[in-house]
């Protein structure tokens, strides 16, 4: 099969470009590769593109696409691009991507569960001193966002023996767990001890997490005050409220992978909060090469003519 | 049934005073409860003794004790009082201590493989930058001591993506874990990226956390070197050696919760070093109530003539 005969492929991901050279040696065989970072390569002959945060003049220089593929779970910085063609966007689903979501979310709960805040500082006073520390089973986690990533997390959190529930917009089943939908978030917040965030960021979800939602939390509970934990959209939290809720005891602890601008200001105060875990959008990871051979079973079924798998819903914007 | 009528009962746990009376009101009905800390009070008469720590004169004020009840997973300062009569030692099993423990490895093991050290240095800093973080699958973590506790952290450590090995003095099958047995334990070490440490302390693993068994870790895995984590006993571990090996590389870092002399001194270098987390023996925590709930059968069983459960081995110390 000559270079031309398959579909030319877009990179336009904003990763560590090693990490992307690494991937693409030995992958997408027999297609052409063209990098939307060198502004003087041509890109109208491409029909495929892969995208995280692409460039706004993305879609002038490549009008003849036919399928986007996200590099992320997320495709709000796809659909805010300017010129987005009215052609289908694949999600990227991958067992990777999941489990290191899973890893980070069970991490943040049972730190907050185990007073990891609280021992660091004991810690770097040298001072020895048990500090009470419920169970588990004590305590509610709360799932906002019951997607492929929402479902792994809040399977492996009720293993490690916290109750688990969650909400996502419209009704969905889980097994196991007692789930909520759009009209009953506030019946699912007075339960939540501690609220983990996995929602994508829509017209509906921006700003989301704000003074109103935290000020239902469950007060009161094992560990007195509740806890917030964001990995899914920065965009989805008022920070300023956030801070105002750690400040006034509203919450008592915070884990946040993402922000309203990343990366996060070095004068944020969510730095030096010693009831708060920042870490730099690492929650999870795209693997590279994941994503090409994802895209590449993609590809093949489009130019035999089958159906897509994973296409994001425009409607809802995931 | 009056209250002599049921054999008495000796409490010298050193535990918080006011968890002991806690759980002691509406436990132990229609027995008669003596608490050791009072030294004028006849223990003569008492039939059982719960055990932590125990007073070294406490076997010499109770000559007629029937069954010994130890307040935790470990019986090693129980084997260690003077004077210990040759009476049944019942170990404490029960849930909620299996459960807290794994919570506590589980933690650990995901801190380090998500790097929360090298995170929270940059958190100080703050400074936002991804660090490279394998995940899951790519390391094993390696279990010495396959009891309740260590089954228990196994079996969660693979549900969260780690590859898991099992160690144990005597060969154990453990579902789907791979184990290793006493004479295999170089071949053990030499697979075992992060070690995670719930010996019994007794002759065999006095010291068995040594310089020499540190450099049979497997180097150059994911992690780039090895990590050792222990919740076992501080006795096991030889805490210059591991001061060492944290200082020279051989060892990346360490979540400790046990140390050779407890509380650990405030001029331990434990304390300050940025690779290590230090716990002041937390990891688990007796439930007083379920020590006392889990004795009454053992209690019952044995005044109705039934064998009794959970009885420690002398010749192996647990």
């Amino acid at each position: 099969m000559q270079l031309s005969d398959k579909g030319a492929v877009i990179i336009d991901l904003k990763f560590e470009r090693r990490d992307v050279d690494q991937a693409l040696a030995g992958s997408l065989a027999g297609r052409q590769v063209l990098h939307a970072s060198d502004k003087s390569t041509d890109l109208s002959s491409a029909s495929y593109a892969f995208l995280w945060k692409p460039d706004p003049d993305l879609f002038q220089r490549a009008p003849n696409l036919k399928i986007l593929f996200s590099g992320g779970a997320g495709v709000d910085s796809i659909l805010a691009t300017p010129g987005l063609p009215d052609i289908p966007i694949v999600r990227f689903v991958d067992q990777s991507l999941t489990t290191r979501m899973s890893e980070w979310v069970v991490l943040q709960c049972l730190s907050h569960l185990r007073q990891v805040p609280a021992y660091l500082v004991q810690q770097r006073s040298r001072t020895w001193r048990e500090i009470s520390q419920p169970e588990a089973r004590e305590l509610t986690v709360g799932v906002m966002g019951l997607g492929v990533l929402g479902q792994d997390s809040a399977r492996k959190l009720k293993i490690m023996g916290f109750n688990v529930i969650g909400w996502s917009r419209t009704a969905k089943t889980v097994e196991s767990i007692e789930t909520y939908d759009a009209t009953e978030l506030d019946a699912f917040l007075a339960r939540t001890d501690i609220l983990v965030g996995l929602l994508p960021l829509t017209d509906e979800t921006r700003g989301i997490f704000n003074a109103s939602l935290f000020s239902k939390l469950r007060q009161g509970g094992a560990l007195g005050t509740p806890v917030f934990i964001n990995a899914g959209r920065g965009g989805s939290q008022v920070e300023k409220d956030l801070i105002s809720a750690l400040e006034s005891g509203t919450l008592g602890g915070a884990s946040l992978d993402v922000f309203e601008r990343e990366p996060l200001s070095s004068d944020s105060p969510f730095w030096s909060m010693d009831n708060v875990i920042v870490t730099p959008h690492a929650a999870s990871a795209s693997d590279v090469r994941a994503l090409l051979r994802n895209a590449e079973v993609q590809m093949e079924r489009f130019e035999k003519g089958e159906p897509l798998q994973h296409v994001v819903d425009r409607a809802t914007g995931y």
